[in-house]
């Protein structure tokens, strides 16, 4: 596809999209997450063969919060073994919400998957003894191929003194004998990798890395082991979207994951890495008016995994 | 790929998975399942190009039992329309297991998913008034390219004598509105439905139908939708293994769905159908050495929807 | 206390009472019963030593719904010994609605107490071989000193055509093998309790005769075992008043028990028998003025069970 | 009845129960507490003419634990107002194990009562900023009539290093707003008076004052509030023996309250005290033969509040 005509569709799909801004709103339980300005939407795409697109607000950064996630249980793969990792989380979508405590403490022994805050968490124990914050920031930085990627303070503030519910979560875990390490270690370690600043390009350019196999697009080194690509997609797809998972997965057809920060990572495996920006929120967390310009361009340029007629 | 080369790979994923079938067990709430010879094992694949492969007891009748939520949802999608199946059932894995009543009750005005035997009881509801029980049996044969398909009258009965679980399940979703039909009318479609006999070769040819885009592999006639084929590849892959479906989904990564009968559906997208049995269940209700053949096949053949050298 | 000094009493709660009303409503999940006047409300006392006492709509007859669980306990207890019954029911608050599945079905083998319906439930399947309809009947007049009482044929009727959640419960427990007789048997027998006729006479009748050892006030005959009058007003007190039977011990503490058809049954035990009448409801399905009314006439007459200058 | 008497009833009611130590186990998720010796078993009973009887391991020192949220429950309604204390925790029997988080995390806002571990958590948030510490063992050591109770430091120590399931609640009520200090301050203050050293002495000293209206036995000095007694007695009845409450009194009768530490602390109204030592607990963590003693003796000598022939 030419470039001019990605780029109409992508323009199309941010105006189309914003009329629903008015029925999100951003996130409100951590202060400065609300201080966003909730009309801001942005898209940028990376495509296998080098095309670098935005649409709208592209530049504005935001804290990374859930998306982090990702980067976390792929970096935990790849350290400390699928066994261990596996051994403290499992894979499946839980249908609650993704601070939700009850299955934990009532029908399971470990958290139902890593892309819930209590997975999330259990991974961030075992990072801790398997990598430094830095070198995790160096990862995130190359992944993203976004050197200026950097923790946002004021955020980091925010969250860490509105930490209640997810020290619930994490001695929660720490009672069942989930974490590897110290809890309020591991907190830390948790709320900064969800404190990141990045842009709807960083976003863009960890999802190409993943689209290619876990080779960087520009040098060509693998970053990432295939299976770890593989697992991460896979979860994505299943687990990505929080208790919105299998809607989305039904409308959009695409591996993505979303953090309340307005984030969405997206994955057309082999063809592109897709980064959106749209801080107001549906009720499970998802950014409303991004899934909306997710679902146009998937319909448009036909990326459901499972479209009879899918682009390649 | 050679026939000889894929014969093989499948006589080999047989035999290896064999030893598995020590840990499960047949379904033992209903006493007509329980009777069958938990060592069978057997396998069909049919491929886009025309091959029929058979390894095992590929020639036993079993029942479909959940497998027939694939055909129901197919059928009530072309029939009733995507709107009005899914105001009464949703597109979420629940976290739960395929009988429970726990989040119906508690969370949601609406079963999670046409997978659980909430959502299917539902899907039956809307079917009852658009389609007739020996329609749907002449469907369903047409779509697993098996005329020999019938209703296998012990089972039926064996379940109709222990239905009260069901029971309960289908008076909650009428208690809350979601029935648009006669409660017992309904789930006496639902367990009519789940008590066809098939073999791995029919599921191996709805299979195909499905992984070619609901069109007859003979006769080329378009069978179902593509935008309800699509949907319903998409459910299996995140729903189609009961409460099992996310780790299913990363070690073996084809949309599928299992019965409690001891089968396996499943769709190598736009390549083959696969079809399984084998009776002996792990505890969350799927084949236990079925899984294991798909898995090993999976990783011989690169069939993982996510794999960077996926088949093709 | 001389009979006009209470009689003041009754009136003087009453009439305080009143207000309360326009914050409850009547029941609505059975029509007929919406069809009750919320503006009624009643109230009789029988003492010990023979006073009878009624303020307000004391001739109104309204059906006694869930208290008939009281009058279902004492009779299978008497009849089927308790352990049997306590073999199909705990002794337990729940904390949850009176009508919720979500324990049973989670984590449960058996209805946590006789005073929700599926406890209820359990106990009329034992009744059913134990005692027919008709003696029923008999006892429930001759308990509550009320030859009048009758099944009214309309709320019968309606609740039949309105009773899918009852129907879920029953099958749950015919699915874990607690009912002992027919399901629709059992609830037929069930609903036809929930449906005879009371006043607030008839409830303060039986509770003098709680009150009294289970001993007839008039005839001095023995109408019950004591060891199953101690055993009922002991789950009354902590189980009779839905999710809100803590509290309301608390607060009145009499050993008690609400219909959602607005009566309150209450003993004060060795000293008088009290019946409440008034069909608006919380939200927990507890007469709202009938409690307050309770709550102000246990004030002024020391009734509380704990208070330190308990009327005797 | 006559002292002799008594004591050969409380002694008969020690050797009978002793055969169900075999059936109990100490507390094991605190080590410290499982040292206790589980075959210690004793009974003190105090009553209101000045009787102090004794049988078995009376003078054996344990930790109060739970019991210690009676005393809190008392001192924060005294200190606090009643109002206060129950916006932040119900007055409801919750059906689930003491340190559950289900029900605080799924349906409600605040603790369903003052008895469980998150209740009782609230209530110490609230007496933090009431009384200091020492003041609490000051008034604890006078209601028990007991000047040697102290810290046992070894426990409280094992305690504080095996604290995360109670962090975990507590920082699930701070994410709600329910705690009035801060987190770590409020626990320590909970886990102290857990660690209170008693022995069925003091436990039956504490009863006798709460059967005595709050009114010291010897001095006659007003220690509790009529009302503020009366409430606790109630909440004992229907919340104290955590989720074994109802069997207990229905069996029993007595408002009791049970520690994990294997102490009962039992009112017999207007009566007598009764304190009770026995580690080995049943799945409830309730002291197993300490139960079996009390039911023995309520039976012996009519204890239970709804006797028809009660002790008086």
């Amino acid at each position: 596809m030419r470039e001019e005509e990605l780029q109409k569709i992508m323009d199309n799909a941010l105006e189309k999209s914003r009329g629903h801004i008015a029925f999100g709103k951003t996130a409100d339980y951590i202060p400065e997450l609300g201080c966003a300005d909730r009309n801001d939407l942005g898209i940028s795409i990376y495509t296998k063969d080098g095309k670098r697109l935005h649409s709208g607000d592209s530049d504005v950064r935001f804290t990374v919060q859930s998306i982090s996630k990702v980067v976390s249980l792929a970096v935990a793969l790849e350290r400390c073994g699928f066994d261990r990792v596996f051994r403290k989380v499992g894979m499946e979508p839980s249908g609650d919400a993704f601070n939700s405590l009850v299955k934990l403490d009532l029908s399971s022994n470990y958290p139902f998957n890593p892309m819930i805050n209590s997975g999330a968490i259990a991974v961030s124990s075992c990072l801790v003894s398997a990598v430094t914050f830095d070198e995790m920031l160096d990862i995130t930085r190359e992944l993203c191929l976004d050197g200026g990627i950097q923790i946002n303070e004021r955020v980091y503030r925010s969250e860490m003194a509105n930490i209640a519910r997810n020290k619930a979560i994490a001695y929660l875990l720490e009672s069942k004998g989930i974490l590897e390490n110290d809890v309020e270690r591991s907190l830390d370690f948790y709320v900064r990798m969800c404190s990141l600043n990045v842009t709807t390009d960083s976003l863009a350019g960890f999802g190409l890395a993943l689209a290619s196999d876990g080779i960087h697009p520009q040098t060509g080194r693998r970053m990432l082991d295939s299976d770890v690509v593989q697992t991460v997609k896979t979860i994505m797809f299943t687990c990505g979207m929080y208790d919105g998972a299998g809607e989305f997965a039904v409308r959009v057809g695409i591996p993505s994951k979303s953090g309340v920060g307005g984030g969405i990572l997206s994955v057309v495996d082999r063809e592109m890495g897709i980064g959106i920006y749209g801080p107001a929120l549906d009720n499970k967390g998802n950014s409303i008016a991004g899934q909306c310009m997710l679902e146009d361009i998937a319909k448009k340029l036909k990326l459901h995994i499972f479209a009879a007629d899918r682009y390649r």
